[in-house]
């Protein structure tokens, strides 16, 4: 378990490659582009040319990449991971994706002799920088087992969530519950301001009860100065709803809010706001109030 | 500001008047229906036979009522505060009521000459025993002050929200995040159980990201083993969403999801759940869901 | 049943009060504003200077206002309806106000001898004009028969729908299904829009089956045109929407679109469109699809 | 234009292919279980006993299939239609799929030689056996023309809606609006009975105005005898809120609406009702509303 290949060398990828280097690890990174891998060459790290470069002599492949297309095109392609990895290897895909997605993948690569995780994450690029991100794992407990030295290299939590594509559900409705109490929140906002509320004292007084959250504090700064810089877009969020509204469909559960919400994170998309921060959530509650703080 | 008249002795308000005694103050309790007084006896206060009794000599009178009409029967009725209390006195009212009715509450007592505080509070019964509660503040600022030693031997944070109901906008502000979080967290415990994930290992990975909450936190074994026991009734509750969907159309905010939790609250009242605590809005999901975890 | 006094010569009641005439009742017209009681006088009814003045001889007295405030002011006041008409004369509020209201104006009037009827109608200006309103009745089975000549100049269908409030009941309904499918044909011209149809061949196709409704034909212009001119304003569907929730929440109904479509219409009439037609509906869903059709 | 290929003889389809025999078409019928050919049969059809057999010469290929997955398989596969109809003939798909589905069949079968028109129907069986469905026709203008005699032996009345897929957009549409006003009169179903009014007085009032439509006309007897012998499935409006939900997305359209009337139609099927008639969200809102007709 010594070789990593690390494909995806994102915002999120590359200082995760990173810090596999720095817990002893020899990886091997490549990106689809071209001049993300200088991180990981000055922390020790290789850059390969070509999926099948990286992949070759890998004991471990990652993947971290946006989207179920790219997680396909790479693993199924000619040139990919299935066609090149070592029979007995571990792909770990720790992107995104739909859990039905990750039950093909795990079901298709065993007939190449790979073994699959996946392995979602929550805690955003700082989360990924500080390698203390929360990881949901999907798989067999043997295969989990094995992971877990390159798991601890990259987060502070690794939780077994049951079999294949159980770590992306689990990741499915932390995004859930997150769109919604945003929503929420945003609601609050313009709730709050329109009655002539002072806003920052409101939210330490919500903060401080039952209503509190993570998303009341530590995005308390987005909501106070309509500071939309993305720490996690809403063009993202946008893609983990329609994972969360196909799951949902498919698992048999009817999402009265979760429904509702998907809507307005797709209205916030539509209206050209996915490069903006998912907080912007704000902006169509402010958009369906007629307000405008000026 | 010594002596102290406290009008409704209920779960709340009974530890309440306890902790003013402890604090010092001459405390007088009243409550409609007899035999709440023991506890407030028991700490050094007395029990008032009628409201006048109970306000004549008061420097502050605060009520600690279920709704709107009890307060204003309290208040404007013929043997009610305003007809008996002294002219200069001080009403708190820290019942959870609509922010209109505060305001006219407030308009009405200075024509006898009754300054008037709106002071809703978060932290329930806990909160109340322990004297930690959150305490949010509508109206003069020389008031707030006044009543400052009153507060700060109730609850832990006192925040002065603005006028006269912008206490009560605030509380309606914390009812309506918490009611959408509530139903958030209902919805992902069906979407992951009927996935398969374990369910304690799911919400503990929800708790440590953005989507952790004191929701997740504080109602997990509600959740975990379907208890329902009230900490916060659902009748309350629908209560409270009933103030917050009046208000927002007041104050001119829409509230999609915000009206959608009000209706599936309301649809736990109509199924004869008043009396439950409000996490089991899981019981809605589950209905919609076909679920029964048996 | 020969005289009747007409309370509100608005948009609805002045043709009302003159197909009255035509009818040949002896009708005295009545407005809180003046100069509204030409068509009146020229069908040859008379203009009455008060309240009281107008329903002092009259058999009936009917009433056409805005909201349940207007109504009960004109009941209850000194001035009022029920100070100054016959004892045995007969009440008909054909105002849209909250049941409730109706009931309790029911109950105050019988103090005083008056029996009262809530009589809401649908059909718009143009069914006022030529007597072809739908009147919703509730009350006694002996009232409505008593008012039957009176219905039946004013409207084409009289349904007696149960005792007091009930008419206001079923036209909250109405209110109900009709702002709801308001918004799913707005959702529909925007969904065939963007996607490229013909707007109009589209439409035709949806009337011509079960998804057919009185609103695709009706409104087909407005939608087509993104003509607002108000047959029935925005801001009067609000004040109906208020109705429609407030009961739900009293008789105990959960309203899952109700709720969510109360909210987006408050959404048009917080953005300043209150004046606008209700199919206005359609602003709000171009606009939460960031769609300018240009 | 004499010889027609009709796959899928279910419920729609046999009636359907029925009435091109009586319109004068050679038609060789096909179904994947057997025994559906009788009623074809009798009017004078023929039977096939492959999908090759019965599109070797047939200039016209008709699809009448449950969803994309059975058209995909129909058109692509090795015994498949691309491959054994003749090049030139045209490929008639009047099942109802995603328009992305279509789009991409009428890209690859071009490839073929083959043209492709997406004409999926309103009306029901009940449309199918009397020959005056509702036809949405996606394509070249040319080809629709050409199909005209086809569509005019099975409908009333044929659109041409706009390019390939554009026909199921239309039909998308159609489903979406049918979806929500059938949830908006079971709200109002169970808001009138729970207040005590009679329930069919009411639908008749609210028949008659702007409220009034198709579903409140002909579903009444549904409503009044909670009937649910279906005349269309919940479960397909289930898939077909799955096509509206995805479409949307890829549109760029917000639906408040439609995204919550999905998860209604998904809870119906999560409770096992996936069988009954689409009117039997009629029993969603009473499980929501704690009511038992009994």
């Amino acid at each position: 378990m010594q070789t990593i290949a690390f494909l995806g060398l994102g915002t999120m990828g590359s200082p995760m490659a990173v810090n596999l280097c720095k817990a002893g690890f020899t990886v091997y990174g490549w990106n689809r582009s071209a001049g993300k891998a200088e991180p990981l060459l000055a922390a020790g790290g290789r850059s390969a040319a070509s999926v099948p470069d990286a992949v070759r002599d890998a004991d471990v492949v990652i993947t971290m990449l946006p989207d179920a297309p790219q997680v396909e095109e790479i693993a199924y392609g000619p040139d990919g991971v299935l066609a090149h990895a070592r029979r007995g290897s571990l792909l770990i895909d720790m992107s995104t994706i739909a859990p039905h997605s990750s039950i093909t993948l795990a079901r298709v690569a065993a007939e190449h002799g790979i073994r699959v995780l996946d392995a979602p994450v929550a805690g955003g690029e700082a989360g990924a920088v500080d390698g203390i991100l929360s990881i949901m794992v999907g798989g067999d407990t043997g295969d989990v087992e094995e992971a877990r030295p390159v798991f601890e290299a990259l987060g502070r939590t690794v939780t077994h969530c049951g079999t294949h594509g159980l770590g992306q559900t689990v990741k499915a409705a932390n995004q859930l519950v997150l769109a919604i109490n945003m929503q929420a929140c945003a609601e609050a906002v313009v709730f709050l301001e329109k009655a002539g509320v002072d806003l920052e004292a409101a939210l330490d007084v919500l903060s401080g009860g039952l209503a509190g959250s993570n998303v009341l504090t530590r995005k308390k700064p987005n909501f106070l100065r309509r500071d939309y810089t993305p720490s996690f877009t809403m063009g993202l969020h946008h893609k983990d709803m329609g994972i969360v509204v196909d799951t949902a469909r498919a698992v048999g559960v009817a999402l009265p809010l979760g429904g509702i919400a998907a809507q307005l994170v797709a209205s916030a998309v539509a209206r050209g706001e996915a490069g903006l921060d998912h907080s912007a959530l704000l902006r169509g509650v402010e958009l369906l109030s007629g307000y405008d703080r000026g």
